[in-house]
């Protein structure tokens, strides 16, 4: 890992912090942390791997097992699995087609994803935590209040989204408690450390069964199916290409990678490039792998 | 694979051929082919595995694996490798953003790929079936004139493409020319026997190296890469999920597959779904990586 | 007229009220009003002429013209006078070019008028129904608050575009106000008679200078061309070629043109066409201009 | 018209001349003409008022009148008359629903004119001649070979769109003669004071008769109401409210507008503003309907 920071160190400040709000604008974007975990328990971390980050769209990957879990394939009668073909926010019109989002990665996917957790669960406030913490394995991961209502203050384009599933009839909650269950997910905060080690009940090696959350093999497996092709916005097949991994980035500036049975990889920095990926992130991920000339290819 | 193909029968008369040309529709649409090829060179056939067909978008395999040999990463500035979101012919418009075409498999990419061997090559039709002969080790393949030439004469929609790229900039030789060189590589006819062998090729399990034309096993990883996100047109995020190996199809209703260091399987059968994609074929393998728990995730 | 009423009674169940709401679905739509009013003051009544309807779109033209005698020319900056292209609701995306809505009359830019108002005005209930009451000389004529609520209800198309506009920055006041002021404008209530005389207003026969509110002949004309290009949603085309009057239509049913110089005409019918428009309205103005042989051009 | 053109001296030097075929960039920029001619037969030119110069786009106003006298209301089932909401070459897709162009004043409609003519004549070219001759009572008006053979060369965009055309079954004749016909009609060259004195014909003050086509006053009238609402690509709204009068536009500097039962007007000045329209030509327009509060609202 050493030889791969000073590899991307000249890449250290390229690319900008999300600044949309004020809680994200303020972190110091000059950190990097990374951290791999084995399917044998083996942990790696490097720099700033136990620094809590916003997980942002990570927390999607969460939402997504967690709906699966409960609803099985009839899951996918309401969001899709399609790449969108559009980066994350733009476009409100064409990522959704008569009301099914493409996927459930992308805003409007994992919109209607927070839709049906709230319809499922009886506080989902509360089980999606723990279903968090179960994986993480660490019962303080929590909530970031602040980011939450400082994203929902400013989050004209998610209520432009939620008002259009809406109109199509594809939420069932109110259209504000939706929004804020979406929005405190995605504040969630953890460390590059307590993500790898919450991924690797995605690699496969285990069964997969947390908090009362149970996925079959094979669902893992397609789960990981839909990270490969949608998990970074307009970027999926440039993250694919180089990297070769199913993962799922975050504006925060994080990345999550899986090597499946093998191992689970997070890597941190907010500095991101314009499709809102992670500068130093995506170089690393690719430099692991290319080193170890192990992908899933 | 007769397990498999017993468990497909009732889907054996769902959809429609491809009829768009007489010598496309006038194929019996209730065939069946499949061939399995492991890296150690055992073949299993089963039922018309030595029918030849049109391979159609297959071919779009050879030909970015010809020009990446020839023009290593720069290949990338001409055309992109993100997932198109958009069926395979529809909205030209959305399918080229500034003369870039999202991705070598869709129709524009596969045209300016096309574009990309007229320039590199002395004699690219004839070097092109070289190539494709050297893979599958059978100097018989050939493109069938009779299906270039009817698609040439249809073929108002490329034209349309190969125009707009022109517009752009972004196709150097005689549209003419190109769009026929386009409609002979799909005109290729291969069995799936020819399919599977030629493809071993792609699973990196020895060195890529086919009349003259190299390939590393990093490009190799990253070709599989780009066939996992863009190879099924507007269902690619479907076959990944369902069946988990990178893989084309075309509309002759073949479709390949490559589980990496392992084996590579070609199935066969006319009937599309609406997506463009065999439904026999797209079933088979479902039930190949189900069965045997093995995808490459 | 009672000539065009025998020649449209055959139109005279053909199309659908609108029913997207309970307060319009339950107005009766076997109903037909007209009025036409010469400058020099003769008003010709026609059967229900007097039944107050919902005018819902045609108040855009009001709120236009106080904005504009607001604001000047500098309005222009706000809101665009190019046809849409697109029906009324659909496709937030496009009716929105970097926050600037294409025209006042579709519903982005009407809300983005609804907000100049709120943020040029005192008291903006009060005074734009004070502006009607003058133009129409009647002070009786009110909002209905029943309407204006329903739609607030299900109003998640026009909650997400106003949603997209603050995006954008192009709305100043609080989204839930802006939305609410834009509900009640529509749904005053008015008669063709009141119509009809309320539009005199813009023929240009006397000085435009109502409740405060002035506007020069120079812009009455200019309004005039923005209510013939852009008055009818995706058939504004249409309504120029069959009348060849300026003009503006509501999903109430009701439609009022002008003939500069000389007489403004309201027409009303609930039963409307696939493109919004009342389907005997538009066939009577049609007949009138027809057999009149009347049309600006 | 000295006083317009002296106002409107600091605009000519503003805008670009069409450049994208040597035939055009080559003209002298710093040109400007103007003929007004009264239905009366009064006729003042002004300056280059009889320099010929390509009309382009204004032709597109002859072949309509020439097609709906052949075909009458019937025309509309091949093209509508919405305008497009689009600039005038873009978006080659949304100018084409299922095959049908949203008006004749984009190419797309354009050329399904075109296709219209050529089925319908049985010498299109020296027809759509001899009635432009008859229009403008010159018979020395004649195609320019060069301008067209120039634009065929490098017309990609409308190839594209033709092919799109012919993909949707919407052109009945052979692509590249489709093309060539409509090329050449746009090449015609012509002065201003010809324009004015053709256009004279589309005021209704006389029936309209020409080499054997005729039109109602109805359907003259129907023709300027498509002028006004599409005659000026993503512009129409702004020429409508600065100018009132219906007219059309060419890229070779060009246009003529119409105030019917009065008087055509013609100016010319090749400098074009970012959506294609003469700068000069648009302000002379506006500074005549403004000095002589003279429109058709």
């Amino acid at each position: 890992m050493e030889d791969i920071y000073q590899e991307i160190l000249p890449f250290a400040s390229k690319g900008k912090q999300a600044d949309y709000i004020p809680a994200l604008a303020k972190v110091n974007p000059d950190q990097f942390g990374m951290c791999l975990e084995t399917v044998s328990g083996e942990v790696y971390p490097f720099r700033q791997a136990d620094t809590r980050f916003s997980i942002q769209s990570i927390t999607k990957v969460f939402a997504l097992a967690m709906s699966l879990s409960l609803k099985g394939e009839a899951l996918w009668k309401r969001v899709g699995k399609e790449p969108s073909g559009t980066s994350f926010n733009s476009l409100v019109q064409l990522e959704v087609e008569k009301g099914i989002p493409r996927n459930p990665f992308i805003n409007a996917g994992a919109i209607v994803i927070a839709d049906i957790l709230m319809t499922e669960l009886d506080d989902p406030e509360k089980e999606f935590l723990d279903f968090i913490r179960a994986l993480a394995g660490n019962d303080t991961i929590d909530y970031n209040m602040e980011v939450a209502l400082s994203e929902r203050e400013k989050g004209y384009l998610n209520a432009a989204i939620a008002n259009m599933l809406k109109y199509h009839g594809t939420i069932d909650n109110d259209i504000e408690d939706v929004l804020m269950f979406y929005f405190k997910m995605c504040s969630v905060e953890m460390t590059c450390r307590e993500l790898a080690s919450a991924f690797i009940a995605f690699t496969n090696a285990c069964p997969f069964d947390f908090a009362g959350y149970k996925l079959s093999p094979s669902q893992i497996k397609r789960m990981n199916a839909v990270m490969q092709t949608c998990g970074f916005y307009d970027e999926a097949g440039e993250f694919s290409y180089l990297v070769g991994l199913p993962g799922k980035s975050g504006v925060g500036g994080g990345i999550v990678a899986i090597y499946p049975m093998r191992y689970a990889v997070a890597v941190w920095s907010p500095r991101l490039n314009s499709k809102g990926n992670s500068v130093m992130g995506m170089k690393a991920l690719e430099l692991l792998t290319t080193a170890t000339q192990e992908s899933i290819f």
